[in-house]
């Protein structure tokens, strides 16, 4: 089996290491120093043409398999993640007045969110290591989908979640028989006795924070945009921005397409908060550091105040000549009724967040009128069924019997 | 575009007809006189080799488009429909002492079930119509995806359900932008109200009862467990049955293919009811009569007192050589569970209803040792939240500080 990794080296000081089982960050620089998977791209670009892509059969995040930090195929989980589909929306664009614009719904994948792309290539790694343990420290989609691959996998998890989680984002972790731990503090004090528990029992840790190879999977996303645009990649993505890790991975993606010749030119990305957790975007318009901000928004997978990946995720931005920007709860919820009533793509808050960007930017009028946008959805609008009945209120017409309903037709043309 | 319908032929008596866009049922025999749409098998068996399917790049239910009952491709939708994952259940199977289990997960639809295969025929089929309006009477996953689908293709939707429907699935409907008719009576009254309304109207009608067409939808299932087993079908297929149409649509995808060649044998079907609702495993028992029965289960999707179409299935599973069987809400609520647990699929109700009905099949001796078995999967878990927190209780454990971890850890060894 191909492996290209030659090493891993430490955003902060440039110290390359070898990929050890317990190396997570750089123990020079500690968790400032998130490390970075490096590939012998040279030889990758012997071996990965568009030809090579055009007769992989694989439909699924696995056929970018030499992208990834990897040994062994066989650590890899049946359940179908990535390769989810990419919709031209022409009815919403329409409503929109801007014409080339485009969806993939991440949604689509086994959990229901962008996270089951990180949370397969953490497992099967869990599995080459042979931990017996993954742990992560989250409510949300992280969480569910380390859940769900671990239960595929076979693995014990154990998540850690503030008291305060809602009930039904918990049911999904138990159903996957996660091991739920709940902590009477906030999201950092479960992050910091999740890293401690696995410290202590050497489980595997899946925190994007400093794990190096979960945003190798998430990075599959920008792969996947490249190629199903014909390796001719649109002008402009947008994706929610919370801790950061997502769009550095989509990012990482097209610069490595670049590099390897696949494509000639790397979309700008735009990075979206929610007004109410915006801590990247002052930090993008201010120029200066990233201030750990208060996290109020109904958008609970970007509801953070504290990114953890947030220099990576404004390099990221910054390099492809992108932007950052913010909308309220009001612009998302209106962006999930939008969203599904023009395309049939329900959103979760956060998927819709990007979108709402989009139309934001459109009026401010940043966007060329010929220029193809990407909508990254991130999330199953069923993962928050409440959120949505903010977008629609109680919109019910009673109808009892035929006469009724002909008033309520005929009265409504 | 070829079209390979040769008419239509009511299922009571016989007779044949044409093709028309206000012909639902038999017109001499009434609501009983359901129309199956029959094909020119003689002309398919030309073009149909397991070469064509091999060599056809379409990752979805329009592979089988030359038979469906549609004219033209451009009323298709992008929404990506069928063609979901089947899943080899290795721990599953383990954990059941069971070899060669495997589950297909149509909780991976659009719109999160297996009636996104009947939706997407539907709203094809009403613009080729030219209908301006299409509408149906559910409060379940018929619904949802006609909402979704009409959304995406941008016509008006009407959905009837009575007044009882719970919260979550009437906001999906209005999220997806359909006018939900409230019905101040039952089910039934919610459905002949819709019937008369599109009678009134014009309305395309998406009820499975009478339009002859959502079956050929639901066929596509079929036809992919025979392609993705390599034209050697398992021996057995569980699915959850409510009002029988979807069962008939896989069992006419496997009598088509062995009319064509393409396979030499066709699985034995079990229809899965609850114990609640079991008016098919009655009559199937009996062998009488389908008798109206009460319809008291958790599992929605299959709380069916009167089946629109039970004489279809019922004949469906007898033809197969297969069985019916009833399962528990609690025997379901484990199911939900264990699917979760030891393969990462998380399924509504109903869709574990199909797993539990296994189990119990085979604790009874009635399958083979070395028969392969597949459990189809109809919706997904996200949809019914309530019910999984039924499987899994208030399953968390507190841990404020790793000292008291450690207790629980090390305690639980």
């Amino acid at each position: 089996m191909a492996w290209f990794v030659t090493h891993l080296e430490c955003v902060a000081c440039g110290r390359r290491y070898e990929p050890a089982p317990e190396l997570y960050v750089c123990p020079e620089c500690g968790m400032k120093g998130i490390l970075d998977v490096k590939y012998d791209y040279e030889r990758l670009r012997a071996s990965l043409s568009r030809d090579h892509f055009a007769r992989n059969p694989e439909r699924s995040q696995w056929r970018y398999f030499e992208l990834l930090p990897l040994r062994r195929r066989d650590t890899i989980q049946d359940l179908q993640v990535g390769w989810t589909p990419l919709y031209r929306a022409r009815r919403l664009g329409a409503h929109v007045g801007f014409r080339n614009l485009y969806i993939k719904d991440d949604g689509r994948n086994p959990t229901g969110s962008f996270k089951d792309r990180a949370s397969a290539v953490g497992v099967a790694r869990a599995l080459e290591l042979g931990a017996p343990v993954v742990a992560c420290a989250s409510t949300g989609n992280a969480a569910s989908s380390l859940a769900g691959f671990s239960a595929a996998a076979g693995l014990r998890s154990y998540i850690f979640v503030p008291a305060t989680a809602p009930e039904a984002k918990v049911t999904q972790l138990l159903v996957y028989g996660a091991n739920v731990l709940l902590v009477d503090g906030t999201y950092d004090q479960a992050y910091y006795l999740c890293n401690d528990a696995c410290d202590r029992w050497g489980w595997y840790n899946r925190n994007c924070a400093i794990n190096p190879y979960l945003m190798e999977g998430k990075k599959t996303a920008g792969w996947e945009i490249a190629e199903q645009f014909g390796w001719d990649p649109p002008e402009w993505v947008f994706m929610a921005v919370g801790d950061g890790c997502s769009i550095a991975g989509v990012a990482k993606a097209f610069a490595e397409a670049r590099r390897l010749g696949l494509i000639e030119r790397v979309p700008r990305l735009v990075g979206v908060q929610a007004e109410g957790a915006r801590p990247l975007v002052d930090a993008f318009e201010r120029g200066g550091p990233v201030v750990p901000a208060r996290a109020e928004t109904l958008a609970d997978s970007i509801a953070v105040g504290e990114p953890r990946n947030g220099i990576k995720a404004l390099n990221a931005v910054r390099d492809s000549r992108g932007l950052m920007t913010a909308v309220s709860d009001a612009d998302i919820v209106e962006a999930i009724h939008e969203l599904a009533r023009f395309t049939g793509v329900f959103a979760e808050p956060a998927g819709a967040a990007a979108y709402a960007g989009f139309k934001k930017l459109l009026q401010a009028g940043a966007i060329g009128a010929d220029d193809r946008v990407l909508i990254l959805v991130t999330g199953n609008g069923l993962k928050d069924i409440k959120s949505a009945r903010r977008a629609v209120g109680d919109g019910r017409t009673i109808a009892p019997d035929l006469e009724q309903l002909a008033g309520i037709i005929e009265g409504a043309r």
